[in-house]
């Protein structure tokens, strides 16, 4: 695990990283540059939809590190994934029983910053994300999260199905975030378990909601349909920990 | 009660609104404009924070619905603030205990809008913020509160403090969010009860924590300090109603 930001300078090595799908989070490009190569960053920029400001020379210059920048600077999010393994491990090493929370397919950084944060803090040992549909982790993810992503594995997965299938194995639980399912007090959410919060707008998947043992609600008293899903995360998580707790 | 967008065009509607103190979210000025009114409505936008954005004429004659812009159009929310008589009276009207979220400074619109969204749907009758360092209802807070600004009301005052001591003469308790204070599920939070949430940086003021019955803090197992404002406001809303409906 480990969280770090990366400078790249010059138009290879921003072309590269933009073909190996390293997300960059912030480009800066010399104001009137029109050759081929930065035509080609500049789509690809549009493509990955990543912000782009054109500077002069000067900036450039003083942003630089290696003085070899050829008109072109990215920033770049570099995350090493931790491993589904890493997160039981960290409950083994404290002597508690798992609990992971699942994404869905959250696609705001925001919402994936602040659900980190309150795992961290909700004492969760981890979280899982999918590979596809779904916001990675970014620099807004990594400042929304409050420091938290320097302290708690964040694995990313291919098939979340298949993972909730092999964390059964092991003893896991999976309780899913889901409006037509029992209030979440009379559940009982104690031992192993696993979290599953889907999508801001769809809520979780039919495939991966198949996989889950129950159907957690959170009583909505209001006339509109549903609560932001960080803040519906943290709702859920805590009423974990309450239950840990008696 | 009630939150509605206007359009003002034209240099004096403009330069009247910033005067008057309205909040306006986006400004639409024609690029290369540089007269004497123009230079004070980009002056009194500086001030206030305003998006501006340059366009062309064509973009302008577009956007207008008077055909009369004058080179500036802007965009402002506009909200009738409740009294807090009115959220007591929505209690009294369901012939419930009343159930009040309050802010001292919440600074960022998504917070606030999310607070917004979480109060209705956990069943509050309103939601107090004060007029000074604080965000007020913008557009941002209407949208992230996902249409429950339609149904809840939101009061304006100008002493938070002050508020807090008449609304004790109504029967209210009031639970402040604490990091210091007794963990939330120890407390008896039934009944008519305030729940006072404070800034993003600094928590709730000490004037303001003076006037309240007890300090409620969330369980914090993380290495980190504490939980973004909208979903700590969530988790202690959500006690709130798991006591409630006991």
């Amino acid at each position: 695990m480990g969280y770090r930001e990366e400078t790249l300078e010059g138009r290879n090595a921003v072309i590269e990283a933009y073909k190996s799908g390293k997300t960059i989070d912030k480009l800066f490009i010399l104001d009137g540059c029109q050759d081929g190569p930065v035509l080609t960053i500049k789509r690809e920029a549009k493509k990955a939809g990543t912000i782009v400001r054109y500077v002069d020379k000067e900036r450039l210059d003083e942003m630089s590190k290696t003085g070899k920048h050829q008109g072109v600077i990215a920033f770049s999010a570099a995350y090493d994934y931790a491993e589904v393994e890493d997160i039981l491990e960290l409950a083994k090493s404290k002597n508690e029983d798992p609990f992971i929370i699942l994404l869905d397919g959250i696609e705001d950084p925001h919402n994936l910053g602040a659900i980190i944060r309150t795992a961290h803090q909700a004492g969760a040992h981890g979280v899982i994300i999918p590979k596809n549909r779904a916001v990675g982790l970014t620099a807004t993810v990594a400042r929304t999260s409050a420091g938290a992503l320097n302290y708690l594995p964040v694995a990313k997965v291919t098939n979340l199905s298949k993972t909730i299938e092999d964390l059964r194995k092991e003893g896991l639980w999976f309780v899913c975030a889901d409006m037509d399912g029992e209030v979440m007090y009379k559940l009982n959410l104690k031992g192993a378990i696993g979290l599953v919060i889907g999508n801001e707008g769809e809520g979780v998947s039919r495939l991966v909601k198949e996989k889950c043992d129950f159907n957690a609600s959170i009583p909505m008293k209001g006339q509109i349909d549903s609560l932001n899903a960080s803040v519906a995360a943290g709702v859920l998580a805590y009423e974990i920990v309450r239950q840990r707790m008696n």
